[in-house]
């Protein structure tokens, strides 16, 4: 459709309106939400849904659309209001916004099909945006991806990763917006209305950027042409808004963030934007005038992976898992286009650089920037890759705020957290992950893995890739040797009942390195005439409660599990939780802040060698 | 000690060629570490502390000494040795690095008296220098504040939340030093020896620049005495340095990042650090050129809490325990000048606005920047405060790192969260604190505690600031009954039976919201004729274990827990644990990602709410 100027700013300006309506009458509605927020970024979004982007409002799964991510999620309210506006569903439904059988939520989640990544926890959008505009890069499309973010989100360190990251990678094809309303949830902001403060921080992270009223349609058009051009760095609009505008008793006033209109409130607010509405193109026009995305996209997903060269090791070889995963991340990166790996400075100790040399175009490096990695990952995702960002265990604590986001959205983010626990010796315990299996369990959609040999590393790698959602997977940091056969499988949810007999007086429960100091307990059992059956919980969320429950049957109830991180959360409540009535399990574990040491000096000196099972066993 | 300057420089030339030869010599003894990162900083430190620095070798505890953080905290050799030459150790004990008997670890940590905060984790420094500083206002002390950092470690978010935190608090006293070597771990930084992108990065966010040779003492001597002239606002000196300084086979290169030097490699190196002594003034000079700090400060720091004054609600209120949390804050102000209260822009949902309001000086606003919070309270908790910050209980997973590293720490760092579970309601996923008692609960120091009314939250809040450590407190958003008398206290460790008969069937373990649900299943049930036990678990780290166990003898060993938080690490977990072999636990928590709603439709939807209880208790 084509609107001379006029026209089209009338039509927008009459979108921006209905959009303030909206949003309003949706938060009085729901009693609760964030509709000064939404005034302030309505003009925005009328010029970016119904004038800048192009997509197909009844395909938002379209491989070539341009992508919207609405970092501050507060304002969800107003991004529904658009896609209803743009015939995505009724314009009825937002009055079922925040009710418990709407989808229309708080903050946006994936369970709408427009939205990509979970926003709401305040400074992902950015890296999230940043992935998904990586994500066209490696489908070969042209779409172009947009960011809104508050000015008070801005104060988030993940913003400038992730800005640091966009400039490192000439990303042209993302837009940022942020909306300068000056006002934070509890006072102003660091700036006020002062755009300068943030345009030298855009610039001196390597950004164009165009200062803009953000209430000024024509203005922002011209912003986004502007922004179109400069192909060889992002572009962030800083636009000066109003929180409330349109809204005369709302307009620029502290205490309604967060705040719904009540209904004499509402019905005053409402009558004043119903008198800007101004002559022009009639509601049915907004929709009309999205414009389709190019055809510029070849790219098919694979419909799933293909078959993976198995193992291939020794039967005498001694492997670190993390240098297992390096070797298994080549192997699945050949036969599955989708998979991309993404690190933070520490490939050569994660043995991520084994992928990196095979697939440089599909290695992203974020230099040291956890959140940045883990918002790229969950952009990547969210458009079709299989994300594998991997770091030490202990940083993926930095991350640990998006890993929550992630496990949110249910993305395939596929973790792994390299130098686990004290076994890694000297560094001192600022290394040392020894609360990642407790973090990551918690969240109830993150499967759980720690292999303790190569082969078992290689085929939990494949599986993790496969397995829907995020995953994560504990690797470590000494040689351990190859216990397994090259051809044995290691289904997520299983374990492995490494010794057995009639005898057993207990069940020794390991995984990863304490995995050998079980099998050296059982060793030094045997010849004291004891018998104990040990167990490799290579999968520890899912967990294999019927094994285990099995096993407590099978050997006096008695479970001993003993684990390379602190005693909360890990494997020891996660056998304790699958077994309860039916064993009594006493947890080895690190029980207190550790230091520097040699690994087998730590592990003996934290209680969980295997002179340390034995007396457990014994005791 | 007056020195000319040719003098001065001599000296200081020679002490940092002796702080680069026992870097080596330490590292290659320890068969590990970080001798190349050592070298490029070595002259900083050498003019930093025997030049610029004014403090007592003898009493690093000084109050009025100038601190020192170093953020990168991988160079801990040159930290030694230069503790080691102002005199505070032997040399000799820096051949003992890294090994299990010495506080000289891999990484710094507060056991040596001269570390405030553990470092290791990269990108921490800066704000854990800004609480230190903050921390002279406080104690109305002249000292001086420095921090050395990574050019890689500039990438962190959190550095520019702090750095964006330092130029709002105007800190003139805070004086940090880049170590541009311009190699990462893995690789290149991504700016290399360009100081102008770091240049501009620190001016946009406020800071005062200076670049520097990071090999030129002169130049770095003029810099700290600019640096000193600038009172209202910190100032980044940018040094470029070539990384491995000093040993030709190492200056520049890649690959020797972490990696020791061989014996014979060693003895090259040290051959040729020999042949860099100049004439000039000897070792014993060096300490004895160490300025004494200026005595500017009268603080004393009270010996211990005095009398708080008690709670007092009527028996029939009803008050958010978010609330309660800040009337309590407001008494322990009033009573212990040491308490200082950090925000991050959510003071009226926490309600620290309240102490805000009566301390404006003793309260610290951080924005939306959850990480700089964090590092801010531990810097000003190395320093004597007792800092409590507080924000939602799912934005303390931004902070999670530092967290973890307050734990190493072993800070009084008393943090607060608010708006736990799923009971929150219609904001959704995203702002529902629900893995906050796993995270906190792993650590085996952090004190976790969960009150469910007014009077427990303002005795716990009491209790937590005296506790030693870290502490973490739970509350909750919507408004709760006042059960307990104003008289009543709470122990940490402790829990309340609150309803008890001989002829309970099980025992119902709750805490906060859940609390309540159990009281209403109590009543429901014992109009069905079935008495249960219900307990308080206001204290889930440390756990009652002797209570929860004298429950389980007394109810058929059958334990019901019903929390508002994830299945795994929670409450569930930790009785779990603590009735081993005595109990059967049913954990009743949330099982899935949760969504908006409202909070009862929300607690009955995932299975927390009292008919759920009183199925579990039937069943």
């Amino acid at each position: 459709m084509a609107l001379d100027l006029t026209a089209q700013i009338a039509l927008l300006r009459n979108v921006a309106t209905r959009l303030r309506i909206d949003s309003i009458r949706a938060t009085t509605a729901a009693g609760s939400g964030h509709p000064s927020t939404c005034c302030s970024a309505a003009d925005i979004a009328a010029a970016l849904f119904f004038a800048e982007m192009r997509f197909d409002p009844q395909r938002p799964e379209d491989p070539d659309n341009d992508r919207f991510v609405l970092s501050k999620g507060h304002a969800a309210p107003l991004l529904y209001a658009a896609w209803a506006e743009a015939g995505a569903f009724p314009r009825e439904d937002l009055l079922r916004l925040r009710e418990l059988g709407s989808d229309l939520e708080g903050h946006p989640t994936p369970r709408l099909p427009f939205v990509d990544v979970a926003t709401g926890s305040l400074g992902q959008g950015v890296g999230a945006a940043v992935g998904i505009a990586l994500n066209a890069r490696r489908t070969g499309s042209a779409y172009r991806t947009y960011v809104l973010i508050g000015d008070g989100e801005s104060a988030e360190g993940s913003v400038w990763e992730a800005a640091a990251v966009a400039a490192h990678y000439e990303l042209g094809s993302l837009c940022g917006i942020t909306d300068v309303n000056a006002l934070g949830q509890s006072g102003e902001t660091a700036w006020g209305h002062d755009l300068q403060p943030l345009r030298r921080r855009w610039e001196a992270f390597g950004w164009n950027t165009i200062l803009v009223d953000g209430h000024d349609i024509s203005d922002l058009l011209g912003a986004f042409e502007a922004a179109r051009r400069v192909t060889d760095r992002p572009t962030m609009i800083l636009a000066r808004t109003v929180k409330g505008k349109g809204v005369s008793f709302v307009e620029g006033k502290g205490g309604w963030h967060g705040r719904p209109l009540k209904k004499d409130e509402e019905a005053l607010a409402l009558a004043e934007l119903e008198a800007q509405f101004v002559p022009g193109p009639g509601e049915d026009e907004a929709a009309a005038s999205i414009a389709a995305p190019p055809r510029t996209s070849a790219w098919v997903e694979p419909a799933s992976g293909a078959e993976i060269a198995p193992p291939a090791y020794a039967p005498d070889a001694s492997i670190a898992t993390r240098e297992a995963y390096g070797t298994a991340l080549v192997k699945l990166g050949t036969v599955d286009p989708r998979v991309v790996v993404l690190d933070a400075d520490v490939k050569n100790s994660t043995f991520s650089d084994k992928f990196e040399k095979v697939f440089p175009q599909r290695f992203f490096q974020h230099f040291i920037a956890e959140q940045a990695m883990l918002g790229v990952a969950m952009g990547l995702a969210s458009r079709g890759a299989i994300a594998f960002p991997s770091t030490f265990a202990a940083f993926f604590t930095r991350a640990y705020d998006f890993i929550r986001m992630a496990a949110i959205s249910g993305l395939n983010v596929k973790m792994t957290g390299s130098h686990a626990g004290v076994s890694i010796g000297e560094d001192g315990p600022s290394q040392m992950g020894l609360e990642d299996l407790a973090m990551m369990r918690t969240q109830p959609n993150i499967a759980v893995l720690y292999p303790c040999d190569a082969v078992s590393t290689e085929r939990l790698v494949a599986g993790m890739a496969y397995h829907p959602g995020p995953v994560y997977l504990r690797t470590s940091r000494p040689k351990t040797p190859v216990i397994y056969g090259n051809e044995e499988s290691f289904p997520i949810g299983g374990c492995k009942v490494l010794r057995r007999s009639e005898n057993d007086v207990a069940t020794v429960i390991a995984a990863g390195v304490t995995l050998f100091e079980a099998l050296k307990a059982y060793e030094q059992l045997e010849q004291a005439g004891i018998a104990i059956r040990v167990i490799d919980l290579y999968s520890i969320q899912p967990i294999d409660g019927a094994a285990l429950r099995q096993a407590a049957a099978e050997t006096n109830g008695r479970l001993i599990t003993v684990e390379d991180h602190y005693a909360g959360g890990g494997i020891g409540d996660a056998v304790a939780a699958a077994t309860t009535g039916v064993a009594s399990v006493q947890k080895l574990a690190v029980r207190e802040i550790p230091r520097s040491g040699k690994p087998d000096e730590l592990l003996d000196r934290f209680g969980i060698s295997a002179s340390h099972i034995v007396t457990a066993v014994k005791g």
